[in-house]
């Protein structure tokens, strides 16, 4: 978080200190970063085989502002696990139909099965945030999705499932050098749409959405975790951390297997005349 | 291809010429793999918004040797793309009632909507490799499954489908080193199971399973293309080249968008007093 | 069941009396069903518009003794709806990967959109009833139902879904008697399974069960009804009547039509010469 | 339609002779009907066993005419066999998304497993029929489908699924009484929509997309029976008559079963105190 950008002292309006001191001077170089994720891999892999072995189901909840880094914390954790066990939900926009249906519909389809992980690209939360701000529901649907989602977790929590919920947090200059970023870097273009450039004006609309949302969502069974994305990297070693904290005696060994030697000398591929490999 | 590890002249039983010469005499170096991706990267990019604009549909199938790196050669085309717009299905083992169902029956719901990229981790191509092989289906379902995946695929081409296939080889020399890497390397024994020791010993087997498969469904309107993965690094790049190459004209200019200035000083998080974040 | 409709002499346990006397004499007949049938039909072809016209959605639980008469109630409803409108949900046993997810998972994506009706033959409350008698759930899953039933419920109804629970009551001799009837009756047999042999000497275990399910599940904003199915026509009738109580002010006049006169001879059919109608 | 049983007078254009005479004097009586239909039920219920026995799958397409009586002919085999094995889909018309992708996609996921019936309200041939004669594809879908269909059911028939394919017939004239009929009966108002009165001038353009259907579609593997419903209770014994010869051998006893004597009399119903039935 950067509540500290500049020479503190200065005090919120809600009375909450800003110390300038605590700021990362400079973002972590990439070196350093792969450095730190290794071990985090290899705890994410005893993790994941954890659950297989035990059957338990994790769903990792991921939201917070425009260009905080959702879709790059979501890869750190998936690109090191099995895809047949970790699955990435991003949901586009509900069709007509679903959206005469009741609200989590459209979610449910998308829980997982025993030793499965489910991380949300974006999840039920869309209705406190981006719908609520930009206006794409009502006011009394907000509401009353505010009023519901702690009752809809605690089933899923009582059902035995792991639920962990982060909310990314991202200041709006860096906020807005990302968006830069994304209009001349034509690998990010795609991440930028005219959604995100209506949000764009709404960072304090969105501050006061997400706080609406904490207090009303931010439950004993299913807590929010805050996360500062203003340095991407640290965010995404300290989200990691956090969530291998959340199921700390995860340790199964894995089946111990040999492999014998082959019976012949190894072959090459021998392909049909007409396949010539590029 | 790496028919040709060793001095050549030497003449495969089907007449194939096996020059060593051409072989790779070493694995292409991270910094080279990363400064040749970058250029394909933008292009498919460009290939997804083309896609997004004109509403086509783009299905690509990864098939091969275990360890061959389907899965590494997959992330490397959906890590640069929008997860909301391009899909990575690898499906887990049917239940017993998918079982009984029509074999392709639990693959087309993955199929996609306009604009929209469908990356297949393995695919209905299953029947034809390791269920053949291992025993998992009746060799007459195999056959039955040869005569049909060429008619299943007619139907999605002439629907307007871009259908692409690759098989990704890989000598057995090298795939062995492959399977002892995941027996010792922590972050990559998920992927090393009991049924790939089970098809380690039957590498001819696969041989003549493949090839079988490729005189049964190498259409013309949907042909395979297999590519070299003895060196992953290499092999990605000629695949998303190759891809890239079979939808050629796919130029549309990205949606003009400006960023105007903003109506104030930029904000910073600020956070309800109880939530500070990690 | 009639139990205590007038004076009795016969005292239950628990002080319910149980008249003999007010049994009904005889079964409603046939022709006089039909005659009170159809101006119900008639009000729920209403609701049905109704329904269509306001967007509303319904959906009627059907639980219950077996023999009860769940089925022949459905399709006293089902038959003169709009089967696009109306849809009845009867699961097939959930498969192993499905006994491993949410409990009400399998159920979700049965909920209606704006408009319909969902009509469950038997529903989540298998967990109540069938699972808990014969064992086929543990006890602290059964009492975790009972516990998450209501929460569940309450999200569909705050999310405006109308939900009707009706369970159906039958004596043990007339149960009995029906049991036989299926047994006789090869039109009827496929309604007798194992399970209903083994479920026949549980009457006792059924109503504890029936009992604690009410106890937990009968809210005010979804309360059980409990209908007398002992004369299957009058249970019919009694279920359809309340129902159309329930949502009472449901008049739509249906949308004005014309049928212009065609324009010329009606024509007959005009069959290709090689097709020959049977 | 009767029209060609016997020599005639009237010739219509393409020499398929039409005798007013053999016109079915008087429509069958209810009694008939329900006497008729008895035995076939039965064997109806052999067939639904046989399927169970065996593994195998039943697929029905009822196609025809506006008011044919297509709800009617399926609710008289699907009232008779259980729901859990006898599924009858009406689909809704496509969203947006569906309507993007592969034509048959929605279709599949229907499709039955094993020992399951699935009767389709409707079909795939929506395309051929209502689509292409009211313009909701365009001619070059209507002519890719026609072209597809028989591919795509000769998979399906491949696999093993039992296919039959009906085309329900009624002439104009009294397909007219039935549109003022539905427009009169308020039992029957919801099976009048603006597209039927839209499609009732239309009834020699959905004669040449019919003859254009079954030229294309009438296959060795997948062939078509017209059913003349002018008289519809005549129509669906001919129909349920014509399905059972389709798949002769369906002979399996029923599991037998005994029903043993209760331990004890046989118990009253006793609710507790505060749940009267209704």
């Amino acid at each position: 978080m950067a509540k500290d950008k500049k020479p503190a002292k200065k005090q919120h309006a809600d009375g909450v200190a800003v110390p300038a001191a605590d700021k990362p001077k400079s973002h972590l170089s990439k070196a350093d970063y792969l450095a730190e994720l290794e071990p985090l891999e290899l705890a994410l892999n005893n993790l994941a085989r954890w659950l297989q072995h035990t059957g338990r189901r994790l769903v990792v909840v991921f939201e917070g502002r425009d260009t905080a880094g959702k879709g790059g914390a979501i890869a750190a954790i998936a690109d090191t696990l099995n895809p047949r066990q970790c699955h990435v939900v991003a949901l586009a926009k509900p069709s007509e139909r679903e959206q005469s249906q009741w609200y989590f519909q459209r979610y449910v389809p998308h829980l997982p099965a025993a030793g499965e992980i489910t991380l949300f690209d974006r999840s039920w939360y869309n209705r406190a945030g981006v719908e609520r701000v930009l206006g794409y529901c009502t006011e009394a649907q907000a509401l009353a999705f505010l009023d519901q989602a702690p009752s809809f977790e605690k089933m899923l929590v009582d059902d035995g499932i792991l639920l962990v919920k982060y909310w990314l947090t991202v200041d709006q200059a860096e906020q807005e050098r990302r968006f830069a970023e994304r209009l001349e870097d034509p690998l990010k273009r795609w991440k930028l749409s005219p959604i995100d450039l209506k949000s764009r004006s709404q960072y304090a609309a969105y501050s006061a959405a997400r706080d609406a949302m904490l207090a009303a969502t931010h439950t004993r069974h299913a807590p929010w975790t805050l996360v500062d994305f203003n340095d991407q990297r640290r965010g995404r070693l300290a989200l990691i951390r956090h969530l291998l904290a959340h199921v700390p005696d995860t340790h199964v060994p894995p089946e111990p297997l040999r492999i014998p030697p082959l019976a012949g000398p190894p072959q090459q591929e021998n392909l049909p005349k007409r396949f010539r490999p590029i």
